[in-house]
C-alpha cells in the first residue's frame, strides 16, 4: 500500500526532502513572529473574500481571527520558534484535525493559489524562504488530501461490512 | 462540543500545561539520542512479549525494529532534538497514523502500564525529565482515544445517513 508521504510526493510533485528542507534553516529566526502573523492574515483575508463560494464556505464555521491564530501558531512551532500552538491547543494532529473538512485535490490547489499570493504579498520572506515554505506547504496540502482519502475509503468499506474497528494494516 | 484537549486533559487527569512541560527543557539535549533508543526498545520489547493477548495484537503488523525507530524518532523530534521523524516519514500526523488502530481507553492505559515500567527501566532518566514525559504520554495517549471517538463517531454517522463528507463542525 502506498503510503500518506509517498502520496503526497507523487500528487505534489515535491519531494520529501524538499518538502522538509524547511528544518535545514531556522526560519522562525530568520523572519520572525510578525511576518507569520502577517502571512496567516494576508492568505485568511484571501480565503475569507474568495470569489469560488464552495471554497469559502469549507471555512464558514470558523471565526477569521481564529483560523489566522491557529495557523500562524503551527508555522511558528513547526518552523523553528516556540510551541505556541501546542502550549494552547495540544498536538497539530494534521489529518485529525482536518477531518471535518472536505480536502480535496482541488481544495488543496485553490489552498495554495491563495497562499502563493500571500507569500507574493509578504516580501520580508526572501525568495530562498519562500521556496522552503512553497514546496513544504504543497507537499502538505497533499499529504492532508491523502489522509481525506483516508478517511472515505474506511466509511465505504466499513459501511459495506457493517460498522467495526478497521484492521490494523 | 468538548475539543479533543479538553477530553484528553478530562481523561487523563493531566492539565495540557503540565502534559507540555516537556517543552520547557530541551529533553533531548539532556538525556541524549541513546536514551530514548534505549526507551522504545524497552517500552517494545515489553509490548511484543505482552501476555495480554488482545493488547500484542495491535502489533501484529508491524516489525518490533520499525516500531522502536518510529517511535524513538518521533520523541526526539518532539522533545528538542531533531527532525528525524519527518526527514524520513513526513508529518507525525498522530491521529491519522493511529487510525487503523483501535486505541481504547483500555489499550491507552495498558500502553501507559508497559511506558512506566520501562521509564522505570531507563536509569539515566533523571526524576524530574521522567515526570514530564510521564505527563507527555499519558495526555498524550488520551488525545488518541479521543481522536479515535470521533473516527468511531463519524462512522456511525455516516452509515447510518449513507455515505457522504461530513460538514465542517
Amino acid at each position: 500500500m502506498q503510503s500518506l508521504q509517498d502520496k503526497a510526493s507523487e500528487w505534489s510533485g515535491v519531494k520529501r526532502e524538499d518538502a522538509f528542507a524547511i528544518d535545514e534553516v531556522n526560519l522562525f529566526q530568520k523572519l520572525g513572529l510578525q511576518t507569520f502573523v502577517n502571512l496567516s492574515t494576508k492568505f485568511y483575508n484571501r480565503v475569507y473574500d474568495d470569489e469560488e463560494e464552495w471554497f469559502r464556505s469549507i471555512f464558514g464555521n470558523s471565526k477569521k481571527e481564529d483560523a489566522i491564530q491557529n495557523q500562524y501558531e503551527f508555522f511558528v512551532q513547526r518552523m523553528g520558534g516556540p510551541p505556541l500552538y501546542s502550549q494552547r491547543k495540544g498536538h497539530p494532529a494534521l489529518i485529525g484535525r482536518h477531518r471535518p473538512f472536505p480536502v480535496t485535490h482541488r481544495a488543496a490547489e485553490r489552498w495554495l493559489h491563495h497562499m502563493q499570493l500571500a507569500l507574493d504579498e509578504t516580501p520580508d520572506i526572501d525568495a530562498d524562504s519562500k521556496v522552503r515554505m512553497t514546496n513544504f506547504f504543497r507537499h502538505t496540502a497533499f499529504f492532508l488530501v491523502a489522509g481525506d482519502e483516508m478517511k472515505n475509503q474506511n466509511q465505504q468499506t466499513l459501511c459495506k461490512h457493517g460498522i467495526q474497528q478497521p484492521a490494523a494494516q
